[in-house]
């Protein structure tokens, strides 16, 4: 077992009306000048950000806006968000949405501290340490990144999509509200949902297999999620069911279901390239890579997939076939995709079939023309990436 | 389901030689003059006393050392604490031990900063606003006080045993290195297993039962708890077996297994009369007082006494007779604290029948006087709380 650290210290504030505690929490955490960072027109809409603008001017905290944060956030729009921070002396960063929001957000937090590039942090050429305080009124779940240390933001010029993690960016609180995701239309409750799952098998599927307690609570989560999202779909507005999904996209990615583990996350920079290049919806462009990658590794550790076979998946344990059952475990997880209305390949995904200079373009991207390797369940090279991308197209 | 807040914020360092990072964590977090506060003689003996001031003096942090905390930690060691910190004007206390010397800890950590009497804050006389930064290199896995917010101090005028709870009081961070556990005694080992499960499941015995997310979570620690346990007292020196207890310690008590929750404790505060009473190890206190609180309150709501039987204790559920089932989930849960050496009833716990006057003394105190009442699950007045004493003789 590996050691590890665990932190994750943001307040979450779970429940009907939690919004109403907003300006509380942000006085609590030090704001006193906050942008407030959202997406498209739906907070407008949904009179979410009016109701967080009005609690703001009530509880006479200064604030100024930015929208227009788009899915796969753009870099561009971090560095409008720098420029107004920098301009206002905003000392606070409200992000109400989901992933995208929030990430942006993290991503403008840290380079209001630097003088430099902030692109520079995401390729690891500069490390921040300081962050901007962020918190979120949460309306997506789905990346998970409410609770977490990581964001990921897109690069328009080179359509470069890449994370970085840093613990100085981890929310100081988190708004969650079931009722705010009751309209979300059912293929972003899916994808939602698919990400939620990857986070936990990205650290799931690892050598690293005697830390028996993280397993048993991964499984228990993804097992809830999985049954949930049926109820979901058939009742959009059932609170019980949003109500577990939404905190179970937390608990899937603050670090709990890793703890003692390697992890792996070759699937989320496979499904990067396809967001980065075909602006793919981010958990979709999971579930379409995601059977290929298991099909291809799964040889590096049997006894892994047959547990996630059995106890995930419900499949039944054929003890004198285990790599039989490994397999029908992969099938099991294909099949919930499709159940829940997610491609199971890259032609289902992007609506056409991908060209070999698409996948070239790609491999080039995710192996960084073959000097950074991807994984650790097993270290993928630029072959072995196309290979996947070509069993997945 | 009820609203909830959750709020975890302590760092955890988990793995082997962490304590090596003790100096840097307590700079950190800002402590320079620190009071390293531990129980009896273990602590010394082992050597991890002695590491933890040499490596603080190897890093110029100053310290001033106060010992002798015992299991059911005493109001007057509480006392001297408050006066050696304010004396050596103290900003940050480090416990090196288990629950006691943590709770202790916290209880030193707010009465620094109020003129009156600390046992005020206990008696929810006064509410505290600030506590010394707390941390711990902890020893014992039990009483999961590495993460929570609550401590519990007994007041040796009148052995009176009661808890508070405050989130200023959570740690900073929490050293923890299985090695460290493993010269822990089986009967401790046992007792603080069983400690953990209850605080699981006094959080799990609730009317609200509609957080099925919370409900696995729960379940799938219980069961890896009650597995691991059986490893640990065959193999007290097997790291992974030490390694799951003493995270899941702290998973059952940081809050994460209560949200959405209602929660009961008062299978707590029942044990924390007999432990006030008899000095009876608190693990202990609570097997032998569970399975009579259980049969007096089940008929409250079958159905999650059936969940827990079936889910937790592999019982076969026949679903013709819910209360059969129940009942054979409470003979399960006593099997297994048998099992494990922990007394099932208060003549097993105190090696003695006990007294109608004893048995009169800890209702009063239980109930102050049938003034206040205990748990949420079943209302329990004076008379329940005697008739639950009763049937647990």
């Amino acid at each position: 077992m590996i050691d590890f650290n665990y932190y994750a210290p943001t307040e979450v504030v779970f429940g009907k009306e939690s919004e109403e505690q907003v300006a509380s929490l942000v006085r609590k955490y030090g704001g006193s000048k906050v942008l407030v960072h959202y997406g498209g027109g739906s907070a407008r809409r949904s009179g979410l950000l009016d109701k967080i603008l009005g609690l703001l001017e009530k509880d006479g905290i200064e604030y100024v806006t930015l929208g227009g944060v788009v899915p796969n956030p753009r870099l561009s729009k971090v560095h409008e968000g720098i420029e107004l921070c920098r301009m206002e002396k905003v000392d606070f960063i409200l992000a109400v949405g989901g992933g995208s929001v929030i990430d942006s957000a993290k991503a403008i937090g840290y380079g209001v501290f630097y003088n430099g590039e902030v692109w520079d942090i995401y390729m690891g050429r500069y490390t921040p340490v300081e962050c901007l305080p962020i918190a979120t009124v949460l309306t997506i779940p789905a990346a998970g990144s409410e609770m977490s240390e990581s964001s990921v933001i897109t690069n328009e010029d080179g359509d470069i999509k890449v994370g970085y993690s840093n613990d100085i960016s981890r929310p100081k609180f988190a708004i969650m509200n079931p009722e705010r995701t009751f309209t979300l239309p059912d293929f972003q409750t899916s994808a939602g949902v698919t990400d939620m799952i990857m986070h936990i098998m990205e650290r799931y599927f690892s050598h690293d297999d005697d830390m028996t307690l993280t397993d048993a609570v991964a499984e228990s989560i993804m097992c809830t999620m999985m049954d949930c999202i049926y109820e979901v779909l058939k009742d959009p507005e059932n609170y019980r069911y949003r109500a577990q999904i939404m905190w179970g996209g937390s608990l899937a990615h603050n670090g709990l279901t890793g703890c003692g583990l390697t992890g792996d996350w070759a699937t989320h920079q496979l499904g990067h390239e396809l967001s980065g290049l075909f602006d793919a919806t981010h958990g979709a462009a999971l579930a379409a890579v995601w059977p290929s990658w298991a099909r291809y590794v799964y040889k590096n550790n049997v006894s892994r997939f047959v547990r996630f076979a059995v106890n995930v998946l419900g499949v039944t344990n054929d003890y004198s076939d285990p790599e039989g059952t490994a397999l029908r475990g992969i099938e099991a997880m294909e099949d919930f995709y499709s159940s829940i209305g997610m491609p199971i390949n890259i032609e289902e995904l992007i609506g056409r079939e991908i060209t070999d200079d698409e996948i070239k373009e790609m491999v080039r991207k995710c192996s960084r023309g073959d000097t950074v390797p991807q994984g650790k369940f097993k270290v993928l090279k630029a072959d072995d990436i196309e290979a996947i991308y070509r069993m997945a197209r």
